[in-house]
């Protein structure tokens, strides 16, 4: 039967001589066909070399940077977010010599107080918002942070907390000179246990880190981003970060069982239970998970990791409008079902950028619209059984025109790339306004459409791309360069239109500083003072994290 | 190949057979075989016929009782909570005639004052607690239960919140004379979505209603638990119910999107939700859940529900000890990875319970333990090769000794009882002590032979089982009536032992009014305070659910 011997033909004859290719060379894709011609039918086609630099192990450098795709940083060039946006400053004490003599005896040699080094912490990695910190503290333990926030409640010190500093809305930069506290040397595993699979460890450990340390105890993370070599586990957890992997294992809020955090004041809250059910009391945890730092400083994780799958398969496939795209979705969670981890789209706007900017090639470079679909199941032929049917019937459906294939490694990691990297292709193409809305699924791309003929010329790109499969979209608009009269055009409409759908103005990413003023597009006045009473409550002082995420009280 | 010509055999041969058996006797058991003889030959054993009430359509009497199973109520013999526990009454307002004309015009024929009928609502399902409540309260829309709480709040009224009367702490029923407010009318389903799988729905629909809803648009609820039948969503809301799907869909912290709250006050606290992501502040509806009634009263939620799996099989299981049933479970994760969505152990003692009282019968009798081990899929020839490849191994492992296999609804759901009722078994062993523990699964038998071994033969029955796939042990013991005596042996040992190892008192019950002074075996005293000031905050007269879930404040 057609679908079986496409299967193992595709999955197990190709991928042989594939991986043998690969040897030599590195530009084939793995298996591929267009409509009209069987699948079976197998061609390749060249495509240009991916560097996947992202995958080597982060270093000690890589803190500050969303990838090591990153671009230079042109640091000078970025106005300071106090005067692009106009924002005064509150009356926090200023840092004394007498407060660094402090911090340099609490903590000798982790005070950096150099102007150079200071400099790539105080710039986000869009480069849109810069702060101007005279001072970034390195603890290594939880008690370190404790006394750094005891000694800064008291002396009415405001402090920004910061993981990997990856983060796409201005959360994580000082907005004046708020003291930088990185997390960075925070990054020791405590814990892993194999029969639950719980892991725990600090803050500041990088997501990749830990996904390779898991991975050798045939363990993965329950989370995945593009900024996974560059982002601590206490900044995915405090900016609740959804990710690739967010259909099949859940969010953080599932996935997190337990946290330690540092309040305001200083005060110690351990919650760093290892426990998949704990009904004792309210779940305070949830309450720091996606904070983003201004309730407390997140300080060790204990979360709950799956086992690593022992089949994976990529299908990168070509739809020729979104309405097929939503409906492969449809028919992809009935034929697939518990073995579909991944469901992202990318529009050929955002192909066209990976192409131009990264050298990457697109294997199915014509169609409107791609889809990446990830399979993860415990048995290889099940699995590439059960997608051989699913493409032979979408393919059959006209709902797919073009696709490729791949299960083996570096050929899934080549493939992620194409939709990994848009963020980093984006940041090439100029100045990026940067949207991240959930909207019901029939919904989705109208808001792309919709703004790309409301944007005409004055845009230099409108494109989409993100996670369907769970309702996220992530619009983002080009320009030659930041200008008034082009945010004018976008906002506040794309938080209109979000908010007449139900929608949600952020995702994935948070407020931050950036999208705190819109809160209310997507959640009711009610909602916003209860979240300052909280804040409020936890941080009296207002010390933590200052001017993101929520709106200054009226009152 | 014997694995695959086995699961053939079994699955499609015998349950064929089975099915049209089935129409004349129900009383087969699908396949069943014992090691040493091939699983192939298979033989048939007489059980007893399970009735399967709890299936039935539900009621509007099925309120206050927790399954159609309960046995009678003796509600005069039940002990006012306030003698028995000695438990002084707080300084509230008592219902006057005002106050009932206020309600009856507010609702007319909802207000419930007949002594008779208030008897129901004023005792636990286990018999264990009583109230003297004089007024039941039944609105129907959330409006009505926000002009309730409104009211009481000016009058100082305490309220009791009542979803179906199916908790096992006492947190469901008046300590003296609170208001209670049942859900009961507040049962319809407000929008459904195929695409998403999203469930919108009031607090007051019954679970086992919703599931038969959604199963026929071929969804299913993400919960599942012995109670289905007279539980409300609102209370398992509110009281973060884990329950027998919580190992393949996550806890309800994953899956519950929205919720529609009343706070104390009478304010409006919507944050209903309909999307799978939604960073824009604090995530408000995580405090409700869990807070058992005390911080809000949850009038409608919002849910992510999974698709009906195309394939279910189910495993009864027979290990020869609790380091086998460990073993059998780290095989099974390993084996059937992505499709395993139960796993659940029962000692023999638990089964002698349920054939005495209730007249089932294991289909492993003998074994010192029992498991039961569900998989849910897409595609049931891969399930069923999956699960008889696991079977050869843990049998050739000696892992299992004997074991029963069915594929076929009917005889899924009576192999389910088994476990299921239990709880109902053990209420006819007399008085009950009832324990609902978190440990880590290598420590989760320790405590039962601990127990036995420390209570001889003061206890008739001490008994362990639960959902070993994610540590949650239930430890029952039970004695001809209750006595301080027992009382004293058991507690605080089995607390102070939970605490020894991390574990927590309350994995999925919660702390209600039985367990309330015992939370400091598992939460710090900053955790305690931290929630205590939560409560002063959403409830500064203390209205909502007193008596319940936090100590009362030392200072």
């Amino acid at each position: 039967m057609a679908a079986s011997s496409l299967s193992r033909c595709c999955y197990f004859g190709h991928h042989g001589t594939f991986a043998r290719m690969q040897m030599r060379c590195s530009r084939k894709a793995s298996s591929l066909w267009v409509n009209g011609s069987s699948p079976c039918k197998m061609t390749t086609k060249i495509i240009r070399p991916l560097t996947r630099t992202m995958l080597k192990p982060p270093t000690s450098h890589s803190l500050a940077k969303r990838s090591l795709h990153a671009t230079q940083l042109h640091l000078q060039e970025v106005m300071l977010t106090s005067e692009r946006y106009g924002v005064q400053r509150l009356p926090f004490a200023r840092v004394s010599d007498a407060d660094l003599s402090f911090f340099e005896c609490l903590m000798p040699g982790r005070v950096v107080t150099d102007v150079d080094e200071l400099k790539l912490f105080n710039v986000d990695w869009l480069k849109s918002v810069r702060g101007c910190s005279k001072v970034l503290l390195k603890p290594q333990t939880t008690v370190e942070v404790s006394e750094i926030l005891r000694y800064c409640n008291e002396r009415n010190l405001a402090v920004n907390p910061q993981g990997g500093n990856t983060g796409l809305v201005g959360g994580s930069v000082p907005v004046f000179d708020e003291i930088i506290l990185s997390t960075a040397l925070m990054n020791q595993v405590i814990s892993f246990d194999t029969v639950s699979g719980i892991l725990v460890c600090q803050a500041g450990c990088i997501l990749e880190n830990l996904n390779n340390y898991l991975e050798e105890l045939d363990f993965i993370m329950p989370l995945d981003l593009g900024a996974k070599g560059s982002c601590h586990i206490g900044g995915n957890v405090a900016t609740n970060a959804g990710g690739l992997r967010l259909l099949r294992y859940g969010s953080l809020r599932g996935t997190v069982l337990g946290l330690e955090v540092v309040l305001a004041d200083g005060s110690l809250l351990n919650c760093l239970t290892s426990l998949r059910k704990d009904n004792t009391g309210y779940d305070l945890k949830q309450l720091f998970i996606g904070s983003e730092g201004t309730l407390g400083i997140i300080t060790a994780v204990s979360i709950l990791c799956p086992r690593k799958p022992k089949a994976v398969n990529l299908a990168f496939l070509g739809c020729p409008s979104f309405s097929q795209v939503l409906q492969t979705f449809t028919t992809c969670k009935g034929m697939l079902g518990e073995i579909l981890s991944a469901y992202e789209f990318m529009d050929s706007e955002c192909m066209k950028l990976v192409e131009r900017h990264l050298t990457l090639t697109s294997p199915v470079a014509d169609s409107p619209f791609c889809v990446l679909i990830e399979t993860s199941g415990s048995n290889s032929t099940h699995d590439e059984e059960k997608l051989s049917h699913f493409l032979e019937h979408v393919m059959a459906s006209n709902l797919v025109i073009a696709g490729t294939l791949a299960s083996e490694d570096t050929k899934i990691k080549a493939l992620w790339a194409l939709r990994e990297r848009i963020t980093e292709a984006l940041t090439c193409d100029g100045a990026v306004y940067k949207y991240d809305i959930s909207l019901p699924v029939e919904r989705l791309y109208d808001l792309v459409t919709d703004m790309r003929e409301r944007l005409g010329r004055s845009a230099k790109n409108v494109v989409g791309y993100g996670h369907l499969g769970d309702g996220n979209l992530h619009l983002n608009i080009t320009a030659e360069s930041y200008s008034h009269s082009l945010l004018d055009a976008i906002e506040p409409y794309v938080y209109e239109w979000t908010s007449k759908y139900q929608g949600s103005i952020s995702a994935e990413h948070g407020l931050g500083f950036k999208k705190k003023h819109y809160i209310h597009y997507s959640k009711s006045q009610e909602a916003v003072l209860l979240m300052q009473q909280f804040k409020t409550m936890l941080d009296p002082k207002g010390i933590l994290n200052p001017y993101k995420m929520l709106p200054a009280k009226t009152t």
